[in-house]
Formats: structure tokens, sequence, C-alpha cells
């Protein structure tokens, strides 16, 4: 996440512009702003508002923790995560820890310190700095927030694939549905002594087939991809080790002495609102949470696939079919976002076209660990008219050449 | 802030508990959790309260950031962050940058990153890892937060009463009001290439008189100590140098991707509703918060000195009086804590007897970086019936011994 100033910045105008054609607005599809979701959340009415009066939420303590080990969780947010993992069955939460965090981003690396500061046999260690890894295409952001505190537990050793496992403890993200490309992934180091992280962000029925829940070690999830709220800044963590989860607790407290109570109340009753709204029980205006997400993206990706099919000039990853048990049917992937490949011979720079003639900031590869620069990272969860602005300029390209249709 | 399981734990029950006497309960005055202000806020009415449909606040980016260089910072809460500035005279905001922070130990360690990696020119730097130092007795929190991530940016370097300048660069923590002893505080090492973070948590008037504005390079604020809201977890640092400011908001980047808007939109309601409260435009009811604040310390602050001086036991710091431009009169320092100096002399360990016979769960002495076991820590700032058995307990120890009268 390198931010990028605006979400639509306008082109400097020419003075002339009557006689001149009008300069392309800049569209930003570079973060994965999940502002897709503010149409269902619109409908959705008072279920999903909170009210705080001034006199809630000043202690550093939960209102309730009800015996978690994380001492500044609020039990009502644990419930309601619980509670929507069972109902939309992607991850086990029985006899397990729950983690929040500011984000799924801080917990990542409250992982990073918890691993690395243990030992095979659970003990206390940090002898030197732990090599974590990640096969290529890696989130972008991986690399940066490993490495910008020059931290002595642990440092970013790029690609899992290349990864020269000397039978010491390492860390490896397994990122799935992975950012960028939507593949479901598996651990591919497979060392004797790898500790793993297993990031879900994306692992929601709105973008991909749900087979089984997820039993790992580590399990990263996040408000911001699964109901839309990223301001929220929230995530968890699902562990299974209590020591883990200790050290993470840790981590948090040292680092920001817990997370927000606002926060953790609001997400209580946005995820309380999702998994009523999955079982009917209200917001019937807006209708089942997830089937208004699935529905967005599958039309979304109809439309994109289209665009590209037309043309030529780019390519979309190919999903293979799974059962997916919450909608109890064999459907293909539809990730938050667009892995694309520019086909155009003359164009070796995919994020210089898109960025350059198409004014669409992207995220090009390099940022995830491809030396390759066909390919470009783009956002499909944002607003319905970006989305189509999007499809538009990719329409403009013609096959044969960089020209960009009038 | 090393968190205790509950505020108030019940002591375990003998079975026969009328013939004995009934065990204490444990007491918790370890943190400075600010529930004292909960009284104000449930008489604050809806001026103070927020309410946040479901739709609200998607977004990773501000609803409207207004051209401040933290990226993710909220106009409003910024507005409302100079509003009471303004209206406090405790800190100049004009033409200088505002960073918001998950609580200001958070804003602690962005400035940290920010500091250690840029040289005396203003160019980025990273050698070596910076000291950073603080006088003793220093906040307990800045050797583990400093240090945790073992980061090659920066190293916790102990007392700066004793720090050996070899003119290399240095950051200094200077915490005024100190916490833990409340005095005002100045640098201390003063040598050439030295950069300072001001923790100015506790410059509010219910505290301290405010003689001016203060006015240095880092200045770190939070509502958790200003409003009371610490669950809210929200900071802010005034900057001075744009670079640093930058450096700082990307560290929150790196660390949090932003903060809770949630957190920010009830900070500024908040904060808004204490402005208005000082300027008697509305929150009749609850009054000048202010006036609430600096009562009710005065109040705490004259019974705790009563036991004190009846018993002899104990002796509490003195504070000289100064103007407050505030309050429009002298007065002295109530702080938030009480830095309580154990004076009996069978007694070594100031925090065992508070902790053992007393069942006071305060901070000892040696986690400010002192030597001597004499002096605790105590929270003043918690709500009125803790307070109360906090006097009740130092009053049933004699001067003489360390007996506890029945």
């Amino acid at each position: 996440m390198c931010p990028r100033p605006a979400n639509v910045v306008s082109a400097e105008k020419k003075e002339d512009s009557t006689k001149k054609q009008q300069p392309l607005e800049t569209i930003n599809l570079d973060q994965g702003d999940p502002t897709m979701f503010v149409e269902y959340w619109k409908k959705a009415g008072e279920k999903s508002s909170i009210v705080i009066p001034g006199w809630q939420n000043l202690s550093y303590f939960p209102n309730i923790n009800g015996g978690n080990i994380c001492w500044f969780l609020e039990k009502e947010f644990s419930d309601e995560i619980k509670k929507l993992h069972e109902l939309v069955g992607n991850a086990i939460t029985k006899d397990r820890y729950i983690v929040v965090g500011t984000g799924s981003t801080q917990l990542y690396q409250a992982s990073l310190f918890a691993l690395a500061s243990t030992d095979d046999t659970g003990n206390d260690s940090s002898s030197r700095p732990m090599d974590v890894v990640s096969a290529v295409p890696y989130y972008s952001s991986y690399p940066a927030v490993t490495d910008f505190l020059k931290s002595g537990l642990y440092k970013w050793s790029g690609d899992a694939c290349k990864f020269d496992d000397k039978n010491e403890p390492y860390i490896e993200v397994v990122c799935s549905p992975n950012n960028p490309d939507g593949h479901t992934m598996t651990p591919v180091v497979n060392g004797n002594r790898g500790k793993l992280i297993h990031d879900l962000a994306y692992y929601w029925p709105q973008y991909t087939p749900i087979p089984k829940p997820a039993d790992h070690d580590i399990m990263l999830f996040t408000v911001s991809k699964s109901t839309g709220h990223a301001g929220t800044r929230l995530g968890w963590a699902i562990v299974k080790d209590e020591k883990i989860a200790r050290k993470m607790t840790k981590f948090i407290e040292l680092s920001t002495i817990g997370v927000s109570k606002d926060s953790q109340y609001r997400a209580a009753t946005i995820m309380r609102a999702v998994t009523e709204s999955a079982q009917s029980i209200s917001l019937q205006l807006a209708g089942n949470f997830f089937d208004f997400g699935r529905k967005t993206m599958v039309d979304r990706w109809e439309r994109l696939r289209k665009v590209a099919s037309e043309n030529g000039a780019f390519s979309l990853p190919k999903y293979s079919k799974r059962y997916c048990n919450y909608f109890g049917e064999i459907r293909e992937a539809h990730p938050g976002f667009a892995w694309l490949k520019c086909n155009l011979e003359n164009v070796e720079d995919c994020e210089s076209l898109l960025e350059g003639k198409l004014k669409i900031l992207v995220r090009g590869g390099k940022n995830f660990g491809m030396d390759y620069k066909k390919y470009v990272r783009v956002s499909l969860i944002d607003q319905e008219d970006k989305f189509q602005m999007l499809l538009d300029r990719l329409s403009s390209v013609s096959s044969s050449s960089t020209k960009i249709k009038a």
C-alpha cells in the first residue's frame, strides 16, 4: 500500500479546452480500496449503524473481555467473528485464540514478532534475524512492512520458490487467495523448520469458492476485505498456539497499547449485520451481503473478460472451478484484483501504458517480486463509476498497437 | 503499560468468611486508566455522542483530508485539534504539520523512525542504531517500546542524565509534565547533535499550569489523557519539519495503513464538545470540561496529601506554583499520577508493601529507571471508588511500622 494522493485526480485542463480533446481524469485503482460495498451498506439501514455515547470506551481495558487471552479484545467482537466464520464455513475457530489488530498489517507484524522470537520447542529465542519468504507474485507490502525497522528478529528474504532451505527456522507467508493473482495457494518451501502465516484476507465467498474451513496455525483476516470497512482499520488473527497468541498480543500492546474499542464495537455491529443478512433475519432491503458481493464480482469479471477477449490487448488469469460449500454450487473465483497481462508486442511495461496513456493508477508487477513488466494489479472493488472508466479505457487500446482509439 | 488481568480482582474468599476478616479486593492503579472522566461524560449528553451509519468510513482514504500531508488524517479531526490547542493555549499549531497515530505510543515510534533515518542535514541516513535517552525517572514504556523489535535504526540507551554525548546524533525524549513524577521537564543532554521528542500527554490544565504554548520540533499528545478516551486509541503529533512529518506518516502507513477513521470522527466529536464546554456554548449540565478536571484533581490531591501528612508513612512531590494562562491564576500542578515515596524505615520495597499488604497494584520505581525501591507510581485518574479505596488503605499504614491498622 503506497497511497496515491487522491482517488480521482483531474488532469490539468488546457486553456483552450473547447478546441482540444478533454484530458483524461486519472483514476486510482492502485490500492484495493473496498468502496464497492458502499452501495450495499447504503441500503442496509439502521441495523448497521452504531451510536457511541461520549461516556463509553474510555478505559484501555475492554468493556467485556470474556476471558480472551488477548487482553484488549472485546468479547462482543470476538463473538461476532466466530459466528460469521461458523456461518460462512471459511475458518475453524473452535479451541482457537483470537487476537485483534489495527488491520491485518499489524497482525502480520505481530505474527513475525511471535514466530521469530520462538524456537522449535516453543521457547523464547532470537539469535539471528529469521528469513521471511513468500511465493512470487507476493503481496507487495510484505517486503517493506517486514524490513522498515531493520529488525534483528526477522528479515525479508524474497521469493519462497527460490528460498535456500538450510534446515534453519524460517517463516513462509501463504496468501490465499493470493494477492495479486487470486490463485489458491499452499506452502512451497515445506522445510522441516518452517513456520507459516496464512493471510486469508480474501478467503470469503464473494471472491472465491469456499471448499472447506481453513485450519492453519496462524490465519489473518480483516474487515477491509470481508465487509468492506477498510477505514475501520480492524483485523483479527485465529491462532492455534497459546504462546504465539500471547506474544502477538504483547506485540500489539507494545505497538499501540491495544486496538480502538470504537472500531471493535463498530465492526461487531457490521459483522452481526452481515451474519443476520445471510440468515435472512434482517436487512431484507439490502439482501444477503455475500449474494451482493458475489453478484457484483461476477458481473465485473464478466464485463472485464469481455473487454479483454474483444480487443486481445490484455489477458487475465483463469481459475479452475471448485465446489463452494457456502453457496452450495460449483463456481470459479472472482478475485478482488485483476492480475492483468499486457499482450501488446511493442509494450514492455504494462504499468507505464496504463498509468501514462490510460491514466489509470495500478500496481506494477515488480512490486510483487516479478522481473517481468508485463503484469499489473488493478483493483476491482472500487466504486462502479471507476470500474466502468477502467473498462472504457482498456477497450480503447487496440490489440495491434498502443494507439488509443478515439 | 504492562496490563494486569482486571481492574478489580476479588481475592479468593475463605469458606468461613463470617469468622475471619474479609480479604481485601485487589485494586489496579498500575496503568493511568483515565476512567475518572466517565463521570463528566455521563453528564455531557448528546453533543458528545456519535452515530456512524454502516456505509461510512469504508475507504482507506479520509473522507476529507484538506491537504494535510498525513494522507490518512481526517480534516475534521485536525481542525478540532487546532481549535482545542488555540483555546487552551498549550501548543502552537500554526504552520505546523499534524500527524495522527493509534495513540501516542505509535507516534513515539513514528518519531524514532523519522529522526533515526534522517541525518543532521535532513538527508536520509541509517548507518547505526541511534541512541534514545530520557532523564530518570522516565516513562516506563519507553525502553520496551524502543527495543522490542531490536531495530537497527534506534536503541534504548537509558538515563539521559548519564548519557555520554560523543557528538553523534542521539534522540532525547522529554516528557513534560513528567510521567511518573509530574515535574516540568527540559532537555538535559543539550548536545549539538541531539534531536528531541516532547511527550506532552499531560500538558493540559486539569493536571498542570499552562504558562505558555509549547513550541517544540515534535510534540506528542493523546486523547487518552486530554479527554479521557483511552479506548479510542488516538494520538496526534505536532511537527515543525515537513520531511519528519512525512516520515512519521510513512511509519504509520507501514505499521497500520493509517488510523481508524471511526476513532478520528469520534475524537473530533469529543474534542469539539470539550472546546464548546469551555466556551460555555453547550454541555451546560456537565460544565467546562477543564473545570471538572481541575476540580477533581485538586480534590484528590488534597485528600491524598492529607492522608500522607497524617500518617507520615508516605511522602509526595512538591510542585512550585506558576501562572496558568488558561485559568488566569497562579496554581500548582496536580498530576495524573502520585509519585509516592515510602518513608517506613523497615520497608525497602514500596511496591511490595502496596501490592502485597495493601493489595494495590502500582508500578515500582525500577520500571522508571530508578535503582532505589522506595518509589512507586500510583494512578490518580481512575474512578472515585478506587481512589477512595487507595486512601483508605494508605491511611491504614502506621508511620512507625508496616503494620496495617484494623
